[in-house]
Parts: structure tokens; sequence; C-alpha cells
């Protein structure tokens, strides 16, 4: 493999609350893959960065008819690449927890395994992320231990890395999800894979 | 051509003052065509649409980081795409004169020329689409009488044609443009156009 492909990544910013972040989580490891790219799966809360834009609410629940095109939107778009979904009772989710168990999962190795598990629960099998009983029963499902990943989860470390994955994507001009970058140019949407991968690739 | 080419279309609904419109009107009828499908030109007014919504402004003026991020995506897409390209000094421009000039030149045939030199004089040329002048000149070189068709644009069945599109519009669920429909299906968003073209082939 040439040098520059090896070197080429981007990474990808993720909110578990966000629906079209898990259309994006289930297609980008075999796009990037396919594209000889490497993706760093990159956990952020987006609650924050919209409590700067004035909204205590997804956009998508604020104006409902945006929020209408969304659900028929993602249904359809699921649909058609063959990904799982069913609408969740409950949006958006408390994504706190999760989140700081993905930065775990992150630096242990396992990052996209329990992400897509968590999107999975929360698009497509009715569970509740907000629970903590459903996001130890994801770490278990991965053959992990609970009790110990959530302990390392909820550690001030974790905590603190997680606020400074959100203000590192703030800084980087984030402002919904996902959003993929690559150095400092930003992708937002996953109608703009393909354009990220690109980049990475110096094409 | 067989019966259901003939018969595939889809509408383009779009707003003068917005970007990504523009990006949507250099490309959609030459990506049509290539598709077999008729492409009609529906300008309407987002301006009403954004005040129900609660917005005075762009939503890219509101929200500034939001708004960075459109510049330079729409920058980077129009020169990926080879479509000219200066960013306006005034933004949002007022685009109703234009609108109603758009919507007489729909009715004469003249619909997408008009339509592509306005979008351009907003987003290429340095022009504001809300001096009369602007609007005058576009009609012009393109070989029409401005007197005449200045006339028939602001004559109350113009004036009356125009709002109600805007309500059709909204009565359809758009909230953004530009939005693709075929039927009652929405595409919002210049990446969506060839799954509105897919849609209205039957695909």
């Amino acid at each position: 493999m040439p040098a520059t492909a090896a070197a080429s990544s981007i990474d990808f910013w993720f909110e578990f609350a966000s629906s079209y972040s898990y259309v994006a989580a289930s297609v980008i490891d075999a796009r990037a893959a396919a594209a000889g790219v490497a993706v760093r799966w990159r956990p952020f809360l987006l609650g924050p960065i919209f409590a700067r834009q004035g909204w205590r609410d997804s956009p998508f629940n604020i104006n409902p008819v945006k929020g209408r095109y969304m659900w028929r939107d993602v249904e359809r778009r699921c649909a058609a690449l063959g990904v799982p979904f069913a609408r969740p009772t409950r949006f958006p989710q408390h994504t706190l927890l999760a989140a700081r168990v993905a930065t775990v999962a992150g630096d242990e190795g396992w990052g996209p395994a329990f992400g897509l598990a968590a999107f999975r629960a929360n698009f497509a099998e009715g569970c509740d992320l907000g629970e903590r009983a459903t996001v130890a029963a994801l770490i278990a499902a991965l053959g992990r231990d609970p009790h110990a990943v959530l302990a390392r989860a909820e550690g001030e470390d974790v905590k603190a890395r997680l606020r400074d994955e959100t203000a590192r994507a703030e800084a980087l001009g984030v402002f919904g999800a996902p959003t993929f970058t690559v150095g400092d140019e930003l992708f937002w949407g996953g109608d703009r894979i393909d354009d990220a991968l690109d980049r990475a690739r110096g094409l």
C-alpha cells in the first residue's frame, strides 16, 4: 500500500441521539475500507453545542415539519442501504452514559463495535440508551464486564475527556452530526461521506 | 422513448436567496436529462416558511458557525462541479421580484434560463437581485423586454400565483431549499438529486 494511502484517515464525529449519525455509522467502516481510508470514531455530545444555538431539544422536535421529513428520510435511506430501522419511541434519548462508554471503548479498541451496537439499540431495537441497564446489556453482549466498564466510563478522567472532545468538535466548527473531518476540513451529513473520503485520499 | 420515461418528472423547488439552490440549479437539468427525467422549475419564497419557524433571517446568519461551514462547502462544491462562484456581499438578498419574474418566465418557457441567470447574478457575479435594475438587466440579456415582463411579474395574478406556490410548497412539507418532489415524496438538499431522479424513474 502506498504511504499516502496508509496515512489517510477521517474522523467520524457522532452523537448517539442523532438519527443520521446512526445511518452513517452503519456504512462508514465498509465505505472507508473500500477507499483505503482509516476511520477514527469520535463520540461527542451535541447537547451543549445545540444549547449554545439556543436549542434545548432536537431541531427535529423544535420544527415538526423538518422532523416529519427526517423520519421518512431515515426510513427510506435505511431501506435503500439494507440497514435495520425502527423509529424510537423516545427521541432524542439521553446519551451521556453511552458516550462515556464509547470513549472507554475507543481507548480499548472496541469503539466501532460498541458504537454500532448502541446506535442499533436506539434506532432499530426499541431500546432506551438513557437506561443504565440498556448500556450494561450492550457491554455484556460484546463480551465485556459491564460493572468494570461502567466504573471506568464514570471515572473523572473519562468524563473530562468526553467534555474535551465536545470542546474540540466545537472548536473545529462542528454544529451537527454526523460530521466528518479531515484535518481542518469539515463535511456535515452522511451524504458527504464520499467527499470526506476523497479528501482524505488527496483527491 | 418508453412511455414511463416520458411520464417521469421531478419538481425543483428553489429560492433565489438560497446558496444551495444555486448549486442545484447549476446541475439539475443536465443530471435530469441524463436520467431521462423532466424537471419543473418551481420558484417559491422561503421567507414566509422560515418566518413560521420563528426565523427572520437566514439560518446561516442566525448560526454563524453553520454559516461559515456553508460558505466553505458551497465554494468547494462549486469548484468540484466547475460552477462559477463568488461569495455575495449581501446575503440573503431580497428575491421577491426575481421570484415573480421567474413565475412569468416559467409560464412562457424561459424559466430555467432566467432561473440560472438570476442565481449566477447573486452567487457568481456580485449583483444584488434586490435591485430592480439587476432583474431588468437579466431579462434584457435573455432577449426579452424588461418593461413588459416586469409589468406582468407585478400583476395581481402573478403575485397571487407565487403566494399560492409558496403555500403549496409548505403544504407538501417543504421547509428549506432546494427541495425536490416526486408526487408527495420530498428530497431536501442538492445531495439528494440522484435519489429524487431514481424515485421519478421508479427505481
